[in-house]
């Protein structure tokens, strides 16, 4: 009887709103119905994106949305530059090393973010096509200035493709403003989404790039994607219930206001941050990004203790740490459909796992600084 | 996008398990199917109201069952003692008198419960065939002590009918071992279930008055139920979606196990009041009831906007006055389906909203109050 909450930076929680409409029964995909429907959430997604690019999606999951980039828009023919501060920086590293390109690692301190002064150095001293970075690292809970990255790379002839899995939805992202070239994102972060959808949106700039490439491989070709768009339709089987849901998500989204979110998220970030603050816990980044807090686990705290107590006890799912930060620090979302009055809670339930993992916390410090951060909620 | 929570005392929060089972396809209830999950559903029934006599589900709402109380088991040659000391106690009175009992109505302050002294004395000076108290008066959010009364009842040859419907299943409750002859309840209150489904439990004492009876009327005949109940059936068309919910809830209770449950909803009910007193709030009744806390709205503050901030700012609904109370308590349910995490959410939007209705709280006071006494939730 435990109720259960996922503050993991996804998956995150879904709507019921949602959930009742991807219950409903399966239509097909070749038909006039779904085709209205996919022409609906293309253009919500160009909203959610602030872009007039297309917004091409494809069944699958986030990583496979970076495997399409790498694939259709790096050019064999020049270094791809590619910020390293996280797993999630990682994983694009090793994906663009497996699909032999010449890449050049910028590895850069966990809890930290690449500069764009770094990209600047590093597009004036050698032959880029494409510089990738992560907007939110979600394993260290890190933002990147992608505005005056994308300053940087747009004076170039380069391309800048951007991971904005835990961003899109939840930070401030200006597409077509800042000029970003490749968005890449998830359905099971900030859009309140079970996972199964990535979505790319690409620039015409990128566009030029990518139709001189042919990618090994039919699956991930955004080409096919974008000739099938225009008749609002998928060159493949559409994942029609998620495309469901997705549509009532979208609605949910703009209804509120993509401004109005942003603000919410970085309230309840900042909220979460005070209360650590109170009850005697370091952040683990230093430029901590709002859409996930990575907060250290004091000295002596077992890792599956304190998490374990959370979710078993109070039915709250936080992330632990990832690759070196493993048993380190845990993880909590801030995206989507989560509220003050669960991360209050979630507050009170982190105060309680401290004491029991032997840590002297003042019960109740946390909740008061969290609460008094959320007062002015809209 | 509001997250919407439930802590009105009834209807209460329902579990997803309860809500997907509810939602799987119909079947006949004239069928072995029917039969044999009904009668697992009278059998956990008998676990959670603690008896060995029969527990009869009518699909109505609970005031069919009170009704039932009255109309079958009420001898028309005898007095009918009625407790009245809130909204609750008064439709008792109503629904004994529309039945032409001779009634001898008790009307006790709201805020307080009749005491087994009064029913002592009032057992002795006259001829009763029934007493009618209500357990948990969810109008005034007051308790009695039922097995004190019951011990006064069970001297006499009247029966003790109690209102249990916001009791059963979250305070203690020992219909046998206590002697309650007839216990009546609902199914949207600790039970976590909608609204929909009444329960009545009989004991032999109250069978033996029942069985010289007509009542006027066939649909809230407890014979009849008895009957098909031998045969793990019922007399009229059985709310079969229903009894498949209340199966799945049940199941979730008993591995809970009953004791745990009130020790869960008395920490709920006790980290309220803490809060309550922090945030200088005034308890309503003398006598408070765990199941529901019925408090006090400062002077000038408006119900209205003071519960609406709650809905619409927090998506929490909580219940305003009723009757003379209107306006001027609100009352917040610690049944079933809630746990610490929105318990102290919720104290965390009282705030809030007492600060928007120009009232001075300390931001903080109240969920820290709260967290305090749930520390050591289990």
């Amino acid at each position: 009887m435990i109720k259960k909450r996922l503050f993991t930076p996804g998956p995150t929680e879904v709507p019921p709103e949602v959930l009742i409409e991807m219950a409903k029964p399966i239509f097909h995909h070749r038909t006039e119905q779904f085709r209205e429907m996919f022409g609906q959430t293309t253009e919500g997604l160009k909203k959610i994106f602030m872009t007039d690019n297309d917004v091409l999606t494809i069944a699958a999951s986030g990583t496979a949305g970076m495997e399409a980039a790498i694939l259709c828009a790096c050019r064999r023919d020049k270094k791809v530059l590619v910020a390293n501060g996280g797993k999630f920086g990682s994983r694009w590293v090793e994906v663009a090393r497996r699909a032999n390109l010449d890449v050049d690692e910028v590895k850069i301190e966990w809890g930290t973010a690449i500069s764009p002064e770094t990209v600047h150095d590093k597009l004036t001293s050698g032959d880029y096509g494409a510089v990738i970075v992560v907007h939110s690292e979600t394993s260290t809970g890190t933002v990147c200035d992608i505005q005056a990255i994308a300053k940087e790379v747009s004076r170039t002839d380069a391309i800048l493709i951007a991971d904005c899995i835990t961003s899109l939805g939840a930070l401030p992202l200006r597409t077509d403003e800042w000029g970003v070239d490749i968005v890449v994102s998830g359905s099971q972060k900030a859009l309140m989404m079970p996972p199964g959808l990535a979505f790319v949106s690409v620039s015409q700039k990128a566009w030029n790039i990518i139709e001189t490439i042919t990618p090994p491989g039919v699956y991930l070709d955004l080409k096919a994607y974008r000739k099938s768009l225009a008749k609002n339709d998928t060159p493949y089987t559409a994942a029609v219930s998620l495309i469901r849901g997705l549509r009532v998500a979208i609605e949910m989204i703009l209804d509120i206001g993509l401004e109005t979110i942003w603000e919410r998220t970085a309230k309840l970030a900042h909220a979460t941050r005070s209360a650590a603050q109170a009850m005697g816990l370091k952040l683990f980044s230093s430029q901590p990004s709002d859409s996930v807090s990575c907060i250290w686990l004091p000295e002596g705290v077992s890792d599956s203790q304190f998490r374990g107590i959370l979710k078993d006890r109070f039915g709250c799912s936080v992330a632990g740490g990832q690759g070196d930060l493993k048993g380190k620090v845990f993880r909590i979302s801030h995206m989507g459909y989560v509220d003050p009055i669960e991360t209050i809670g979630l507050i009170a339930a982190i105060e309680y796992a401290l004491a029991e993992c032997g840590i002297a916390v003042e019960i109740g410090r946390g909740v008061s600084a969290a609460a008094k951060v959320l007062k002015d909620w809209k």
